[in-house]
């Protein structure tokens, strides 16, 4: 198993603009055509029988008429005949080369799931290697369930960039940090200059991948990392990820510690603002969730992961109503057991009824948004990914209705977030670029990504 | 739209038996062969590389060993490499025609959900046709999600037995009994006499379906109806279903009613034995619970609908301690919206962890055995199927594990239950027959039942 370096020299541009000859103003390179159009456009329905043309990486037009055009030899035609044309779906919290403990660890206590189990095999088997093919095989997973854009935090973070960058995907993809030593920073007095020259290694790289830094949370983390941190992330513009408050008992261990709540704690170390990403958010006070509300703080729940781990249910109805940005994510594999965003919002959905005992809250609508257009948010990519409008990045999915569980269609936002799953998805577009279609991998070898992470598997397992 | 009387024309008997030459002694006319085998019989892990021969309708050996045999012309082999042989699923809880009002109505209130939108479409709606097609679509999508048996009550229950038998599925199927005019029984006078003739019509017309009745509820049947239904059902042998406490509503109904709580008034009716079949089951105190595990009531926990209409969380964790026998179903699509069992089984264990706060409760051998032999012992079949044992029915499905969010593979269980979805099942056999194969229906014309679903569909949206 060798790391092969020349991933790395791949073009700092977008893969298209350099492989293909410029297409002529009126030629679109891809047009997609013939299915529901769900834009996930502020205020837009669903459209019938839609075309989405694109050139280069980006939306240039979209036709809801019926036409039959011809299109100039070169262009890809996609065919959505029976099928939903809507955003990519995005993952706004994973760990993405956790999917080598897949199943490594289930069913235990809390403590001894993380201290006995996976901080162990996080501590023995974490290396380039492992995070280049775990990071593989997730993107593969995300790619086949219509994910077109994650966020990530991790150690060996620049093998977890080698990867997205080979699959494709659009991706902020941040190094961990933590006042313990950690797998890739043995030294936790390393851990700031280590994340900082991740950050300038690889800002400006691609443009579909954003580097940033992730404070493991404010248990693991000391005032001046979780302060510095944010400074680093201010001066470059780049988005903080830390863990919140995700169980009751680090709740109790900062009010001890610091007589504060988490987020008040936060608060007054100044990380409160809308460079910062709080995954899981569960144990808020109405105080907090009004703190975090003033602050633009983005918000990203992760049901399946909170659930398996019986770390709570975060009171996403509420956040949402309060005007915050919550996005959707899956955590890491070991927590969940999948990335399929399309079983997440099903579970976000219902989680939220039975939890607030409305079957009105955390209607599909809601909860689709969150996993579109509020998970662009949550990467910061608002104005230019997580809808289809004329001008935006082609991060595109096309979802095959045609199966015997999506029939009838009454209403597709519904089917989409109650009925399908990810292996239902068909076509995968992002940034223009087609990275599955028909369900054939394009950028991915999927046999030698699952025999590498197998191989793996069995150094973890023995 | 015509109903084909000629459904009804097929043998008493397994289809099997009767279409194909009896094989000689020693000639297996199905081989299952290179996978791991989950059998899920009492106590056994799973065995790699293993091979199972069926014979007409049952399971006729079981090789662990390597061996590479030859196999007569006209034995048909199933190919499980990178696969796991396992139990069919059963779906013990469901309204199988009710895919028709899939995604109808999402996201209201529970009363208006019912008295606005789902009432008037089952009265204005549910007739021969509309039921007959509608289960098609359903069992479709079971056999194509991997279940192999079902648990049924609904209305026009003849159509849903024709339905079924087309299919090839197993199943109990009951006619829904209730004090209020329903479709297809205009006179609640006639409930009784309605439910008593369909038993008596299709009790020993297959051995793959039998007959039922259905109480709708306490709140919804008279101390008569109740008490003479299961009358009737403990004098045939037969199991009687009902929905149980569902709502905190229909237990303070009952309670302002009788004086009791919904199971002490079932008791005193002489309704609790192991013959009853209590779906939902959520609203239940301490004294209910011991008052259901001393009489072998048999459970059937429903946990998306549970959530989806915000009706509670079941104590089902509990429930197994006590011993109960816990099955698991779906419900109808009009309040899930699939019919994917394992994708209920993952939100049954994720549900029960941070329902109880704690990550060991429903564990994922749990929720299998729930899925798989304890819901045979619900269908009252436990000798004859819910695991792959030597003379059992041959009621299997093959998983193909060779996809990416199903790697690495630690534990076969664990797997099943936190990663799978419906859409990873191969093959599946009910009774020795091959209902589908390499995802290929062989029993069903699925183009031809989603053209009339969606037909019906255009009735009932308009």
């Amino acid at each position: 198993m060798k790391i092969r370096i020349r991933d790395l020299d791949m073009a700092r541009t977008n893969p298209r603009e350099k492989d293909k000859p410029g297409p002529t103003e009126d030629h679109p390179d891809i047009v997609i055509k013939g299915g529901t159009l769900l834009s996930m456009a502020e205020g837009e329905s669903p459209v019938d029988r839609a075309r989405v043309f694109i050139k280069g990486d980006r939306i240039v037009d979209i036709k809801t008429s019926d036409g039959a055009e011809r299109y100039p030899e070169g262009t890809e035609v996609i065919d959505a005949e029976n099928s939903v044309i809507m955003p990519g779906l995005i993952n706004a919290h994973s760990h993405t080369a956790m999917t080598i403990f897949r199943g490594y660890a289930d069913d235990l206590p809390l403590k001894q799931w993380l201290f006995d189990k996976i901080f162990p095999a996080e501590a023995e088997h974490l290396n380039h290697e492992t995070v280049y093919w775990g990071t593989l095989l997730g993107c593969l997973e995300m790619i086949a369930s219509g994910t077109t854009g994650l966020v990530d935090g991790y150690f060996f973070p620049e093998d977890t960039v080698r990867a997205v960058h080979k699959s494709g995907l659009r991706a902020l993809i941040a190094q961990g940090v933590i006042d313990f030593p950690a797998p890739g920073v043995s030294d936790p007095e390393e851990n700031l200059i280590t994340g900082w020259k991740f950050l300038e290694r690889w800002r400006g790289f691609s443009d579909l991948i954003t580097p940033g830094l992730f404070c493991h949370s404010p248990v693991t983390c000391s005032d001046k990392t979780l302060k510095t941190s944010m400074e680093i992330s201010n001066d470059l513009s780049l988005p903080l990820q830390i863990h919140l408050s995700e169980t009751s008992e680090e709740v109790e261990e900062i009010v001890k510690r610091t007589g504060q709540r988490p987020v008040h704690y936060l608060n007054g170390l100044g990380l409160l603002n809308d460079g910062l990403i709080a995954a899981h958010s569960i144990h808020l006070d109405d105080e907090e969730m009004e703190l975090l509300a003033g602050n633009d703080v983005r918000i990203v729940h992760v049901p399946e992961s909170n659930m398996k781990l019986s770390s709570g249910v975060a009171r996403v109805s509420e956040m949402v109503k309060m005007g915050l940005t919550v996005g959707i994510g899956t955590d890491g594999c070991a927590s969940n057991n999948n990335l399929d965003l399309f079983q997440e919002m099903d579970t976000a959905a219902k989680l939220g009824k039975v939890f607030t005992v409305d079957p009105v809250d955390m209607d599909a609508r809601t909860v689709l948004r969150m996993a579109t257009s509020r998970g662009a948010k949550i990467m910061g990519l608002e104005k230019e990914t997580g809808s289809i409008e004329k001008g935006k990045k082609a991060d595109i999915i096309v979802v095959d209705m045609d199966r015997p569980h999506l029939v009838p269609l009454y209403d597709p936002i519904s089917t989409l977030v109650y009925s399908a799953s990810g292996a239902d998805v068909k076509d995968v577009i992002v940034n223009g670029r087609i990275l599955m279609k028909d369900r054939i991998f394009l950028t991915l070898d999927q046999e030698e990504i699952m025999e590498r992470v197998r191989a793996i598997s069995r150094d973890i397992g023995s």
